[in-house]
């Protein structure tokens, strides 16, 4: 299990330009931001390059691209702060960066095609290598919900089976290791993983491949039927993923990283934004698996820039002048405390129905609302914080002692 | 009509790159492509911007990347070569560069939705402020072949109207003159707007919007099913389509820009390209209205760079390593002797049936291999250098003299 105190960083938004503003890279502004974050306490900034900048061509990896990417890590290192570096942007905040050669007279499945494939592992092990001598690196990540793209509801879905997935993802992951062999190589996803068997990531990947289990939380998706804009719990929602998270993992101290969380409005009024962050994270952070929290995000978008959701200008724990806003003081608040955070195991756990492994069906009985969801609750209405395990571990007493389980809760 | 002596340019293709060679871009490359192109006997560049890359937000408009195009016009003006600016690429040699704001999640339809073209007028006034200050541009056209985006065998086609696509260009070509008011405004688009009924950029459009009629020929699309790869008659072609744009303008004395035309492979052999150079310019050049020509293109795609189509790695008059090839020779000794290009209006004249100036229809009847094509080549065959001119200026008398026609031809 990961150590204590629990880790806290943020989702790099840079404040001036977005991520287009790696087209006309200011290192002073970029060290004036991260300053600003490590401020916080915050000890890790996840950031983000654009495919498009750093792969032109499928035979074109910019070396000034990466360089740019180098030179923003060795920044946060100036800043005292640790870096997880994402791979294929990709899918950012609703716009799609998707380079030439992959798109219109061009489409190739980023996924399966091979062609596609080889040139997107060697942009993974080139970031790999031009980061890796900073020292500071302690994760990288395929790609920002890479999933999005295989999604049916997405304008222009890549067909991709879960076993395809599966070797993409294994491959995306293994790229950058021999450069990074101490950090983390992971993958990312949104909850569609966890909870639409529509998903071709399914929980086995997100339970196996990599150091550990990534989650993202966004309750405007989770929570949708479930419940009404500004009712408390929606900050329920995160501790459930994260708890999903560990009890679908056959190891049972595999690290859960809460990769991706914010508070959208309106579904977290601008008020309410302070109390969501502690209400979100206080209850999770117990968990002894849990590695940390990356908060979404750095930076409000910039009214300047349009076409975004509305949600977007307002996620930040720093607005777009640069002021601290309540939800950056309730995360600097709760990282002051952190180190009295006691991870504790809990005792009893509600027993969801294993998903297939090699198809993921039948994971949408864990959605919030149902069956598992509504069971969980009901402890947690009742001053019981539980677990959730696996029914393929449920009947195993040493599985059950290894996550400290002591009573099992079956939802009929 | 236009001065003689006819004008020589060429399509710029960075030797080192390519398009992408903007994101890194290296004015001393820049100066030494130049160099080499003057020594040609130039007198001028087309040069083009990549949309994504000016304009990565509907909202932003980078100055950096502007003053990026500025820079080049002035390396340019150091080279002792004019300018003619495109504004939205857009399509480029099999490749679409569209920014994130109009695909995907944001697609909009680029033609008729009026905060796209909004931004894209932005975009061209921006662009013709940048550039105006070195004094060397003579002309800024709307983007390249921008028509592509809107043909049905797109792979996502824009649905746009012959009558949306006029108010289109009318607005594209007004947005930059207040910038150069001196220099011409224009369009481009492929043949489809002369041959295919399909597309909605239309012979009216061709020549009524801009200070000139642009032409661009390629025998691969032009020629298939009229040809065979390598017949001589493929370089028949671009006369043919020069006396299409004059024959189909009202205004006798309208310029024409032969502003594409390649010796692509294996239509065009290798060791025949240099003799399709002039066999293709040296009977339009003597026409009055011919502004000039702009090859495609300057230089060879370099190997290291793939998924384009293979001929796009041989069109260049110079090829990836620097040396000048045959077609550049031969365009080169076609500049030496073109002071003594006499212009001579064609005396007789193959009658076209005029298209509808609304919609364009009927204008297929041009396509080569159809009924006009074929009166006109056998008129060559005869050894006449015919003209064209549309029906609806047939039978007026001033009109053939402003031409100076004295025999028309109608084919049957």
């Amino acid at each position: 299990m990961t150590a204590d105190p629990p880790r806290f960083g943020v989702n790099y938004t840079p404040r001036t330009g977005w991520f287009h503003s790696w087209q006309d890279l200011d290192l002073a502004e970029v060290h004036r931001d991260f300053t600003a974050l490590a401020g916080l306490g915050l000890d890790h900034v996840r950031i983000f390059g654009l495919w498009p900048l750093l792969q032109p061509s499928r035979s074109l990896i910019r070396r000034s691209a990466l360089d740019d990417v180098a030179s923003v890590v060795q920044v946060a290192a100036d800043c005292g702060l640790q870096v997880a570096v994402d791979v294929l942007q990709g899918h950012m905040s609703s716009f799609d960066f998707v380079p030439a050669w992959l798109t219109s007279w061009h489409r190739r499945n980023l996924f399966t095609d091979p062609l596609a494939v080889a040139a997107e592992r060697e942009l993974a092990a080139a970031i790999g290598a031009a980061v890796a001598e900073v020292g500071n690196v302690f994760a990288i990540t395929a790609g920002n919900e890479t999933n999005q793209f295989a999604m049916p509801y997405h304008p222009d879905p890549q067909n991709c089976s879960p076993a395809e997935m599966g070797d993409w993802l294994d491959g995306m992951v293994a790229a950058p290791r021999p450069a990074l062999p101490e950090a983390w190589s992971l993958h990312s996803f949104d909850s569609a993983a966890w909870f639409d068997d529509r998903c071709p990531v399914i929980p086995a990947h997100a339970t196996t491949i990599g150091e550990a289990t990534t989650v993202h939380c966004w309750v405007f998706t989770g929570m949708t039927g479930v419940c009404e804009p500004g009712d408390p719990l929606l900050a329920t929602l995160a501790d459930y993923q994260v708890q999903l998270a560990i009890g679908a993992a056959a190891d049972a101290d595999r690290p859960v990283w809460l990769q991706e969380i914010g508070a959208p409005q309106p579904w977290v009024p601008a008020d309410g934004a302070a109390r969501f962050v502690a209400d979100s994270l206080q209850p999770l952070l117990t968990s002894p698996q849990v590695f940390g929290v990356t908060w979404w995000c750095s930076h409000d978008v910039s009214r300047q820039l349009v076409d975004f959701p509305e949600l977007e200008h307002s996620l930040g724990l720093i607005d777009e002048r640069g002021e601290i806003k309540p939800a950056g003081r309730a995360i600097a608040e709760l990282i002051a405390s952190a180190q009295d955070i006691v991870r504790t195991p809990r005792g009893t756990a509600v027993v969801f129905p294993a998903s297939d492994t090699s198809t993921g069906a039948g994971r949408a009985v864990t959605a919030p609302g149902g069956p598992v969801w509504r069971a969980w609750q009901e402890l947690r209405a009742a001053g019981t914080s539980a677990a959730l395990v696996s029914s393929d571990l449920a009947d195993d007493q040493h599985e059950l002692a290894a996550r400290g389980i002591t009573d099992v809760i079956r939802p009929r």
